[in-house]
């Protein structure tokens, strides 16, 4: 048993990414993110479909052809499908934005 | 997008299962129990493996074999293979407690 909001690091110059289940069709991420956001420019364009929720913090998503980002708060979840293109706007500086992401659908796994 | 700790009824006669994500693979849930455990000598036995975090409340949670429950808090998560039979203890009557459970593996879904 571990803590999803435990092992925070005080500062953090990337992204942290941690993989707490893989298996063959699901692979459950916690990522850590403290004032990250997605490189200027860059979408995410993936082979699976991707849950996510935001545990802690506050982030700003945004989906390519939607006017506004959507701002996540603890507890707010969204369902991303695949090859729907999205980028993360803003995560807040203040502190750390824990996310729990789960990724499904064809080789969810890195098999 | 949808708050997982929103729409907490005041009172649950039973416990509350909502279905987030379903697709052949996986299946996610949040389920929200007030007081309540598994019924007296009931164990559950699974097909599909379950990793399950508790976001709000405190559970305690016993897979066979063990002398004494897991006492889960706010962001501890554990991976329950399929067939580990475990039981729900017992979960605080002081507020509800909101579990995320990720089903995966053999027929994770309801076709």
């Amino acid at each position: 048993m571990s803590n999803l909001c435990g092992d925070l690091p005080a500062s953090l110059p990337e992204e942290l990414v941690e993989v707490l289940v893989e298996s063959p069709h699901v692979r459950i991420e916690r990522i850590v993110s403290t004032g990250h956001a997605s490189p200027a420019g860059y979408w995410y364009d993936q082979e699976q479909s991707e849950w996510v929720v935001v545990l802690r913090g506050e982030a700003r998503l945004l989906f390519e052809g939607d006017g506004e980002p959507m701002h996540l708060v603890p507890g707010d979840h969204v369902l991303i499908p695949a090859h729907r293109k999205h980028r993360v706007e803003w995560t807040t500086p203040e502190e750390p934005t824990v996310w729990l992401a789960v990724f499904f659908g064809a080789h969810a796994g890195s098999y």
